[in-house]
């Protein structure tokens, strides 16, 4: 069996989870979100960003959480904008238009929206009523392609979005692993005093599911529970997700995670930079895009399993390794052995 | 702490799906389905219900199985015929609508629909093009109130069905319930024959989370995949959900567990009736509604939880029992005890 | 030919209108509603209803009206109520629950909700957040069964609706024959204070088509335009339906023009009553449904087109009469004259 | 006050329309499109597109036209393609998203779209079920720029969609215009012929409103009328859109009617061309782009109205100039002078 690369939700779940979803597992409790997990690792993530007025849902997935939050913050005729990167733009079956709403996307090489992207969006939106209103930007942290947002950044954009009376969402499917990443001078505190809702993934950060999307803007809060149900997003059994989420957020457990699902992937980056290998995008979270010739993912191939995501010319592509809270040592040495042999 | 006859989905899941989720922890597992688990889980379903062609798709839970089916089954000016008892009628905050489609209902005290009640409905529709058009008959089994069909009824609403070109629809979020019911004399296969499409309840029969829809009418099948995705149902982790059928599958642990939880309810049930109390309907399956004096519904709350359902007159109330597949002697002994005591 | 009286929409419009039409044919104008005529009409009606802070639309058709309202007022998962009778709920090929909105309905042989109606709706809807909230309430007057709203029962229902946070809509697609009708002890003026939002029909009217949407809650009056636009309705010759309006707000013709219609039904009514003939409702606008034996009917078929509306028992049916505004005293006095022989 | 250029639609309507709705004013019809002014105008459409299996319906604007088709075309997970001028894309305030199906676009100068165009996007998108399905290709003639499709380039377009199961939709708000052009070698049976669905506009070529949809796929007809109703597009008095397109298909009014618009926007343009003048685009219809000095653009403002519809340089602009069916020689004669004296 080779070893794969191919994503971040490849294997079960964090150990601590098993252990806490075998020891509960007789207690009866209330549905829908109610049960003790679920409102003790609220009160744990309130904390966390100092805010105790804070209103939070746990949801099952990134799609899932991405539609509810949009299609609930939106009036009909209003958009989302989002780089051209954006999960929600391509990833997502339309998910987004389908309750509605348009999405204005701006071409990103980095994944990363700054007020200069969304300027001319405004600029050329205001034939009322015949266009849509853009009302809500949407960015990812860390991006789909790995990059992330600086607190200087995302300040500005905060600044901005709150000038031209804009929401910003952040979908933080990948939040740890931007969090943790070694270049990043942000933290979830203010992540959450900047954003006016953002979400917490679960799913690609050692949970078998879950991702728990964290109200900061008051006014986004009223009837927000509605939308979750209607949408098929309230589970019955909500201990699952809160039980989860209670044991990620337990002494950093989250951060852990991401930080050595991080690690790993710098480690392999660093020894392809080493070694010459130029990447699509200068990373530094658990998704690095290595430039290699087409022999040596040949041989790479032989031993592991990562897409080839993109074409550089005829003797050579960029691939996709990502590596995720379970990745070991093991892997991560035995794929820089082969780099290392083979330039 | 009180026992709780409030709902099915108090306790976490079957050890055995527990077990599994354990040992199956660290195997790398294809995304979105593609798993291992899922697969083999659906190969069980295909087996059990004897049709190799049919097409099967995990999701998290019942709102959300019967909002993805409907919305993929109809074209935007048809519409859903439901009991008044219908889920998604009353309880899932408009889902259907939301994706559209208009539910037509029929007044039914015992939650089941008859061709006798879809008649009136397709004679009061044909003024075209200014009414929707009926299209899909949703049912549930057992009911939501706890009812079940038989096979001739069943039988004769597909012949129905198919006379009169309308899709027959089963939410079977409580399917194992229905067709272990003692009356019952139904089986999957018959299930799977009569209906063009219908879902196996895990959540509220021993798994975390998880429902089974299963396509039995192949031109339902088309481009299915797309409607997951797009309502944020298709799980990055599907072997969260593979792993689960699995279990429930083999052996037929998932029928064993129903049969279960209706056997402590008809324990409690035959007792009430012993001592000549009424109930609202007379049910065999794992949800029971007796009626009871006030002064005794009093007494049963110190010691247990459960709804009060319905005030029946000054003196006496229904109240709603629902056992589950980790319902023990324990707390339905104790039940009867005191019901014996008091009357 | 036979005189239809199938419906008020048969014929063209009123003269003035087709004059206005040909002198104001050359002037260049600008689009979208911003023509002068359109200006000016929406100044008679808030001169008319004294409320110059009103915001005022025009839309081509009723459907059209209904569901941008509805869609613009509802939050996603809030719904409307209807009388069992409304258009809305029968009528409209599911229109409003395509644009996301279940509609919850009241049996009622009248037409007309009352506080009494709505209240077991809003004490069986909650259970927050599984249902979806009630949130407006949808009015017609006349109503589809061409009964009225008393000024006392409009009051008493406006109350309700504001103590209990909900918006009030009146479907006026038939308001000149509501407020013109002998027993109408409401006015348009009221009709401004007492809804939150309601249309001024001109199809069925004079107009050759055209509804005016007046909002009267300054809260509604937001973005309202966008609306109009994103559901199709804003036409770029806007001009066609300010010219309408404009005619049928001067000297009061709108409101001759109903009552017109109203006295040609009345005088077949009362024709009717002293032959002994019963009705299925005591109606006092252009709509009356006499139950007449089948084979008065089939001798009044000979000369006339109507809707046999409702088999009553073996021998006779209720049948449909509508007059418009251009009921001429032939074909009634005709119509009366055969009655008259016959009985 | 100053003749505009603004638009073709600032006028009422042809003579003949305001004739024909005179002297049918009083004829009672059916509604809803059954009157025989309908039915009529539909069999002239039939004999000139030479398909007596069309089927068509007339509908009240463009929007409405474009939502209607592409909803009652597209299943949900459904996408349409677009130049990125669309008028679906930037002018319609989301209303195709609004209907649930996201609008992917090609950046296109000219604003048309060729195979070459589209094959990228069917390319990359490819990650069944991740992402929309391509399913529709939206084209205009003459395009929102004023440019046209030749013969060829649609027959190639047309091939392109039928051997990548494409439906093929022409929003021909401007269909006249563009197949009357001097460079046009394209004829409305053919587009009947190469498109699977097109509508004739007639708002802006001498209609009061209306717009024909005709379907010539016959897999597309299918009940079809309900999404007409349910979008609220089918008028009560669908009479008035028969009138009007009876008249205008009646001796080639209709094409008479956009050659005249486009003859007198090329003696504009010619006259400019003359004096050295460039333009954005080499278009052959009514609306052209002059690049013109901005003392020229003031001077010009003194006698005419017209949109400035790009900054080229500090000095100069790109106005827009568009003409209509009612477009005398005066205005126009009258700008070609101005331009002679100031050049």
């Amino acid at each position: 069996m080779k070893f794969s690369f191919k994503n971040d939700y490849s294997e079960g779940c964090h150990p601590n989870i098993l252990q806490a979803l075998l020891s509960s597992n007789y207690d009866q409790q209330a549905g829908y979100g109610e049960d003790q997990y679920s409102l003790e690792a609220k009160d744990l993530i309130r904390q966390k960003i100092k805010n105790p007025q804070s209103e939070i849902y746990f949801v099952s997935g990134g799609t899932q959480a991405n539609l509810i939050v949009i299609s609930s913050v939106l009036r009909p005729y209003q958009c989302a904008i989002s780089a051209s990167t954006g999960h929600i733009l391509n990833n997502e079956t339309g998910a987004i238009e389908a309750t509605g709403h348009k999405i204005l996307s701006v071409e990103k090489e980095d994944g990363k929206l700054t007020p200069a992207d969304i300027i001319p969006i405004l600029e050329s939106h205001k034939n009322v009523p015949h266009q849509v209103m853009p009302k809500l930007v949407y960015i990812s942290n860390s991006t789909e392609l790995g990059t992330i947002y600086t607190f200087n950044e995302l300040k500005n954009l905060s600044v901005f979005c709150k000038e031209n009376n804009l929401y910003l969402f952040m979908d933080g499917a990948r939040m740890g692993h931007g969090l943790t990443a070694e270049t990043s001078d942000l933290n979830l505190e203010q992540v959450a005093e900047l954003t006016d809702i953002f979400y917490l993934g679960g799913t690609k950060n050692g949970a078998l599911i879950g991702e728990a999307i964290v109200i900061n803007n008051k006014e986004l809060k009223q009837d927000f529970a509605f939308n979750v149900k209607q949408k098929g997003a309230l589970l019955a059994k909500g201990r699952l997700l809160g039980i989860q989420f209670l044991e990620l957020m337990k002494n950093e457990l989250y951060f852990e995670l991401a930080k050595q699902a991080n690690q790993q992937a710098m480690k392999m980056k660093n020894a392809m930079k080493e070694r010459g290998i130029q990447f699509l995008a200068d990373t530094h979270t658990n998704q690095i895009f290595p430039v290699l010739s087409n022999d040596l993912i040949e041989k790479l191939s032989e031993k592991f399993e990562f897409y080839v995501w993109k074409k550089v010319d005829d003797k050579s592509s960029a691939i996709r390794l990502i590596t995720s809270w379970n990745t070991s040592d093991e892997p991560v040495n035995e794929f820089i052995k082969i780099i290392k042999d083979e330039l």
